[in-house]
């Protein structure tokens, strides 16, 4: 905000112009006026001012020049002061707020799902461990190996360990939420989720956050439709309540987001199946780096064409996945061939949401686990949820910083989020 | 619910009333009516219904008969299917949404804090490490500890670790909220903590979710009057929002707990200084376990004789702590021996809220860290926020699962999340 202070002003004569600079901390009161300038509408007429905190102008990190976003990570604590990562945040929190009413005007409970597990249901591949038995001493990294207790085959021996067993970091909260959904109806996750991928991408963080409804006495249609819905209701709210904000990103960041956003919010989402992308893939006179074929997953080249040339912008959902490329607990159609799975596509990040009806029938997800040679026992508690008055439920994925780029138009995810964790990285 | 079905409803023939069972799910249309029994106001006049998933009822683990919360825990999936503990996550939502609706309308912005951190602010003890390096091969459970990677001197090589050195589960968010704080003004958390401590104690888990919200321009009165006003709007929300459930915990939990927390709403929370609580406790007519002296922390023996006997019930904060019981970042009083800290107590469960104004002083806060001993050049970032445009700013901290218990008269607090982590405890 511009303040025009003038020698009648409180403290006019103690201020020392030399201690306002880029970072100092000032407290000004005053009058709200039209502004002479044309940069702006308003400004402030200084009735009193107080330097509160100095910032020497040689040492402070971010120059006024424009610093790069590479550096502004390592700046981490006070790129938040900058107006590129200011705005990011607030819009980040406008989605945050909006995905919790969204989900309590329409009478989900919000669950917490646990962030560490032993539970072997998931994936044992990119867990990170989580342990007690690699204890600091000393300054601090010093942690001889002779330290771990083994067993006789010099094995770790994991019984010595907190939870007695080796324990992960979640990778979702799914399973967790399900079994919530089948006591209480709908429900919905919110919290971080960990990948230990050792993937340096613009598109991958190890630390994430996830919201996951579960909807119970659901089907697939009723999954799409709440994704929908959300989506249109989140970018909505942003739009209303982080005017200025938004009109900073199509300014510097992204010309045209906030005509991008308005069309999700009003145009219809389009729905196809699997078995049609691949047939409008064929048909395509584009060529693809990678085969199109009934069977094979879509590669984000092919998932980019149909979202932004045949459909020119529109979000896309595509449904019924082939079962071999999708999850054990994705329910089976009636062809058998495929799953009630669905991808939520858009503009600028590709895959936004993942969702499915869930295998709520005893054996057929039984014999799923058989043919993926998975241990029937690990999921114990899982099977019980079908054993126990199974019901129809389905639910969803959703990757909070992808939809905080999706909102912002940044590039880079570890800019949607404060403190980005990839490989190599975990300051501050 | 009451569901009353004659023999002209739909599907009538088609039941078998033995399917419907403790677990069973069943579909129901019907209309309600009022109740001819005494023991509810309105029933359902069923027009139709069907079994959609069946429970054997020999099976089923969760038998009619009350079972304890003990080996509830060891059904964790199921146990929401209880009156008790659908009545837990409901309120426990409640509190969340409450907890967002206050700060959000108040202005507040929330912040992800990260869960992994290889920040040497935070104490070394009693943190989870946070690897890769102990991967699991073949079953699941056997890794050689020849196979994790030494310097020739037999340490860990943690340049080898997905972060290139130790990393682990934050303990608190603070120090990144007061980031934020001072770029945005007022800020908050709300995210999963951890603590690697061994304590199998109705009071202490292993994963917790924290509220720390971050108020820039602030200082201690600010502070208390957030966090009571906080409070008091939660427990409000609880009242009016969640009637049927608070009066379940009223008649089966706490008798009580409508009164002990519509006094907490109306009443004006006391203040009082620490010293002035170190005289009430020394003129007590009390024996207690532990000693009162000026300059030793207050054992929960003396929070409950100050908060339950000497002002009865209503909740306490206590100001002015010593320094030496108290961290580090919190702000010097000009008396010399006293920081400007404050602890929230009510009765039930005690501490409940703890916080403090930040020492913004950039000497003070290094002569403080010189005075205990710790590593300057680790808290670089933080004393950067004094360096730079540095603002009096004050925040508090809450254990959410405290709330909960505070909220729903719970006395195990393994029974105040859904899925409980401590030592030897990480299933499902």
């Amino acid at each position: 905000m511009q303040c025009v202070m003038s020698s009648d002003a409180e403290g006019y004569s103690e201020v020392e112009i030399a201690d306002i600079t880029t970072g100092a901390s000032v407290l000004v009161e005053g009058i709200v006026v039209s502004s002479q300038g044309a940069k702006q509408k308003v400004e402030l007429k200084v009735a009193r001012l107080n330097v509160i905190g100095k910032s020497d102008p040689l040492a402070y990190p971010i120059q006024k020049k424009r610093a790069s976003r590479e550096f502004l990570r390592t700046t981490a604590h006070l790129r938040p002061r900058t107006n590129t990562f200011g705005a990011v945040t607030r819009v980040r929190n406008a989605l945050a707020y909006a995905t919790h009413k969204f989900f309590q005007e329409n009478g989900f409970v919000w669950i917490s799902s646990p962030i560490i597990t032993a539970s072997d249901c998931e994936g044992a591949g990119e867990q990170f461990c989580v342990t007690t038995l690699l204890s600091k001493t000393g300054d601090g990294t010093e942690c001889s190996v002779s330290s771990i207790p083994t067993s006789v085959d010099g094995t770790i021996d994991w019984s010595q360990d907190f939870f007695g067993k080796p324990a992960f970091l979640t990778v979702s909260g799914q399973l967790n939420a399900e079994s919530y959904a089948t006591a209480l109806s709908d429900v919905y996750t919110f919290g971080p989720t960990f990948r230990a991928e050792n993937s340096n991408t613009s598109r991958h963080l190890a630390e994430f956050w996830m919201i996951e409804p579960e909807l119970a006495f659901a089907d697939l249609n009723d999954d799409m439709a709440c994704a929908t819905a959300y989506l249109q209701y989140v970018v909505n709210y942003v739009l209303q309540n982080c005017k200025e904000d938004m009109e900073f990103f199509d300014a510097w960041i992204e010309k045209g987001i906030i005509n991008r956003l308005t069309d999700v919010v009003e145009k219809d989402f389009v729905q196809l199946t699997y078995s049609d992308a691949v047939e409008i893939l064929c048909r395509a006179k584009k060529k693809f780096e990678f085969p199109v074929k009934w069977g094979l997953d879509l590669q984000s080249e092919h998932e980019r064409y149909i979202t932004e040339e045949v459909y020119a912008g529109q979000p896309v959902i595509i449904r019924d996945y082939p079962k071999e490329i999708k999850a054990f607990y994705m329910r089976l159609n009636d062809d058998g061939k495929t799953v009630a799975a669905m991808d939520l596509l858009v503009p600028h990040v590709g895959e936004l949401i993942g969702g499915s009806q869930r295998e709520e029938r005893l054996e057929l997800l039984e014999s799923r686990l058989d043919e993926l040679k998975l241990n029937k026992d690990s999921y114990w508690w899982y099977l019980d949820l079908r054993r126990f008055g199974s019901v129809p439920h389905a639910g969803f994925g959703l990757g909070f910083e992808r939809l905080v780029q999706f909102a912002t138009g940044m590039d880079n995810i570890r800019d949607a989020i404060p403190f980005p964790r990839t490989p190599g990285s975990a300051e501050f």
